[in-house]
C-alpha cells in the first residue's frame, strides 16, 4: 500500500476557494461487491474451479462435428487428435469474453513445409483465429506462423517448442460489440501467452480474415462457439478449459 | 450518395473511377521482420530465454536496499524473505513495458487481520502497485485485497491459495507515456493472472495512489525500477523473471 | 489458417462452412429513428430552434450570482458586462454534453499585461475552463492564452480579434463519466472554434486544473451549471445559447 | 483561471515519504512553441488568413474534372453549379486532417423524391462522404439524408434549410492512419456543423462505403484530394475554404 501523507485539509482549501464544494473526496471508495472466490488449479495450467472443462482427455461430449452431429476426432491417451477430412469440431456452448487455456502438439514426424506443416487453428467466436502451426524451424509468412492472429498480426516472438512436444496457449479474448445496425462499436481484442511467453499484447482484431480482400466485421451474436480446425494434419489437443469473463 | 456498382468487380470500378488505384488490395501483406526466436522455459512458469532473471533463488545481486545499498532481505532455500524493518528492495535495472512472472507466499502461521496479514506489494515502475496480501479467508476493502491494483481496482475474482502456499502472478504491464509538458498521453495498463486465473483485464491505471486524495499521474522516466514492499510481514518471494516488451 | 475461397461468392463459402449464416450482409441498415427536425438560426451564430438561449441581450434571469442570489453583472445595449468584484455568474440550469455558442469582447481600452488584460473564463460543468483573455498582441504562457483549456492545452492557433471587437466561441463539449466509486471512466473532451477557426480539436481534458499540482478528476453530477468568471476586468458577453446533445 | 491554493509543500511530504523523488511537479508547464497568429475572417463563415480558398465565386482553377482535365461545372454570380453529366470535380491539392467550410444550395424548384432530390456529396480524401441532399421535407433512409456520413451515420438532427437557400457545412476531419502493411491503425473521424448546428460529433468512420457489402478501409496516401459529386442534379456550391490541421 501507499504511504499516508499528512496535510489532509488541502482540498478543502482549494475547492472552498473555488466555491465548488466543501470537501475533496479522498481516494476511490471500495467497490461494494466482493470478488467471487475461485479455487485455482493445482498448477496455473490446471482448470480453476469456475472454468468449463471443454476437454479433459476423455471424451468429446462438449463438441460437435460437421452438420452438428458428433465430433469425430480421435480420443486416446488423454488427448484428441484431428482426424483429417472429418472437418472442424465446434463447442456446443457459446462464449463471448473468455479466458481460454488450450494445449496442442504438432506431429513428431515432420511432414511438409510452411502452412502445410502441423496446421490447425483456434477460432474464437467461430471466426477470430489464433493460428496453430509447427513453427519450429519452419518458415512461412510471419502473420501466419504459430501464435499469429491469422493474416493480421505476427506473434511478438516465436516461442515454439519442437514438433511432438506439448505447447500451451493462454488466451484472453474480448468479444466485439455491435450496434443495432450491425456496426462494430467495440472491436475484438486478444492477448496470448505461448508456452508462458507473451506473443499477442491486447491487439485489436480487424474483423474476419479473408484471403483475397481486406478484413471486415460482420455482426454476430454476443456469444458464439469455439472451434478447432481440421487442416488436414494429425494435430493433437488436450487440457482445454475456458472461463467466461 | 455513393455510386452503385454491380456485384464482384466492384472495387475496381469504384476506385478506378476515383482515379486512385486500379485494384482493391487483398489482405494485409506479411510484416517484413521475422519474430525473434525465444526458447520457452521448461514449464510456463520457468523463464524463457529472453527473460532477465531477477531472482533465481540464490542471491539478491540484482536488487538494492534503502539508500541504494545492498538489499538486506533474507535468502534461504531458494526463496527470499522480507526482513521486516529493512525496507523495500528495488531492482538495479529499470523497465518500461514488461511481462513479469513472480511467485510469493504469505506466512503459513496466520497473524493479524485485513491489511495487517501477509501484506506486501509489487510496484511496477516504482509506483504502480499490484497488491500482495494473504486474502485467503481474510476480508479487507476489495480494492486492497490480493491482486488488486491498490485502491483502484479490485481483482475480478479471488484466486488466492492458502497461507504458506506458493502463488504466482503473471503480469503484462504497459507503461504510461508523457508528453514534453509532463501530461500523460497514454495511461498505464495492466493485466494480471493470479495462479493462472485472470484477475485484472487490461485495466487503465489512474496514476499514483494516495490515501487521502485522488490518484494522479506525475511524469517519470520511460524506464523505472521494480520494487517489492516491506510492509512488516515476513513474506516470501521466488522465481522472479521479467521480459522487456 | 483460413480457408481459401475463390472470388465472388466468397463470404457465402466461408460462413456457410462455419455454419454461421448463409449470406454476407450488405452495408449497414438505416437506423430506425428519424433525426429530429431543428430549424437553424438565421445565420450559424443565431440560436437554432432547440437551443436554450441563456442570454439574449436583455436580462440575466437564467443566471445566478454568488450565494445563489441574483446575478449582478451589468446588462446594457444587448450585452452583459462583468461587474468586477461581484463574482462569477452561474446558470440556473445544469448541463452535460453540450454545444455552446458564446460571444465576448475584451475592453477596447487596453490595461494591464498578460493574464491581467481582459481575463475571464467559460467554465463548462462549473469546472472545465476555456480561457477568455485579450490575446491580441498580448503574450502570456501559451496554455493560458485565449482559447486554451486553461493550463492544459494551448490553442492550435491564435485567432484573436482586436480589443473591443466581438469574438465567438463555438464549443462542443463531452462530459466526463464516472463509475460508482467515483473513478472517471470516460474523460471530458472539448472542441473549440474561435471566430470560426478550429483551436481545440477534441482534446481530452485532464480534470480540474490547479495552480500548484497536477490536474485531477473529482467525480461530480452528470449535469452541472455553466459559469462565467469575474476576474476583475470589465469583459462583455452576448448571444449565449446552448444545446443539449 | 483557477484559484491559487496554499499548502504548496504537500507533494514534497508525500513523495519524500515514498522515497520516490524530492518534489512533486506543479501543473503542466507551458508548451514552448507559440500558437501561430491567424487573422479570422470578417465573420466565422469567411476564410481566415491561413485558409486555402478553394472557390471564391470566380473560377475553378483549383479544381479538375474527369480525367484530370478542366473542371466543367458552371460558374456564375459567385457560385458554381453542377453541370449534370460532366462528372465530379476534384481539387488539384491534396489534404489530410482539415477544417473545411463549404456552402451549398439545392434547386429552388423541387424535383424528384428521396435520393433523387438535390443530391450531391462532399468526399473527404476522395472517399469519405458527407452527404449533400435536399432533406427539407424529403424522406429517405436516415443515414442517407443531408449531413449523414453516407450509409454509416445519420445526422444527430435534421437542420436543413429550404430548397434554394444557402446552407453551410463546417467540418473537422481527422484522416485515417495506416501501418506499413496497410492496416488502419487510427480510423478517420469527422465532426460536422450544419447551418451552425452540430450533426456529427466526432464519429469514427468505418471505411469506404459500398452499396452491397460492409464498409472497409483500404490504405491510401496521407493526403488525398477533396471532391464534389455530380449526382445529376444542378446543385450549387460557394465559399469553399479549407485549413490544414
Amino acid at each position: 500500500m501507499v504511504v499516508r501523507p499528512a496535510v489532509a485539509a488541502l482540498a478543502l482549501v482549494v475547492l472552498a476557494a473555488a466555491g465548488v464544494r466543501a470537501q475533496e473526496p479522498g481516494p476511490f471508495p471500495a467497490p461494494k461487491a466482493a470478488p467471487a472466490i475461485v479455487t485455482p488449479g493445482r498448477t496455473s495450467a490446471d482448470p480453476p474451479s469456475d472454468a468449463i472443462v471443454l476437454f479433459d482427455g476423455k471424451d468429446l461430449s462438449r463438441w460437435r462435428g460437421k452438420d452438428g452431429g458428433a465430433a469425430k476426432w480421435t480420443v486416446r491417451d488423454g488427448y484428441v487428435e484431428v482426424a483429417p477430412g472429418r472437418g472442424d469440431i465446434t463447442t456446443a456452448d457459446k462464449f463471448g469474453d473468455v479466458q481460454l487455456h488450450i494445449e496442442w502438439a504438432t506431429p513428431a514426424v515432420v511432414k511438409g513445409e510452411g502452412q502445410e506443416r502441423g496446421n490447425s487453428g483456434v477460432f474464437l467466436m467461430d471466426r477470430y483465429e489464433v493460428q496453430v502451426l509447427d513453427s519450429y524451424d519452419n518458415t512461412t509468412y510471419f502473420h501466419g506462423q504459430a501464435g499469429s492472429v491469422y493474416k493480421q498480426y505476427a506473434p511478438l516472438v516465436n516461442a515454439s517448442r519442437k514438433p511432438g512436444e506439448w505447447q500451451t496457449y493462454d488466451i484472453v479474448f474480448h468479444a466485439p460489440r455491435f450496434d443495432e445496425q450491425g456496426k462494430v462499436i467495440d472491436r475484438a481484442r486478444v492477448t496470448v501467452l505461448h508456452n508462458g511467453v507473451l506473443i499477442q499484447n491486447n491487439v485489436e482484431i480487424y474483423g474476419l480474415t479473408y484471403n483475397d480482400r481486406p478484413a471486415i466485421y460482420i455482426a454476430h451474436s454476443p456469444a458464439e462457439p469455439l472451434h478447432l480446425q481440421d487442416h488436414g494434419n494429425p494435430m493433437r489437443y488436450r487440457n482445454i478449459w475456458i472461463r467466461r469473463l
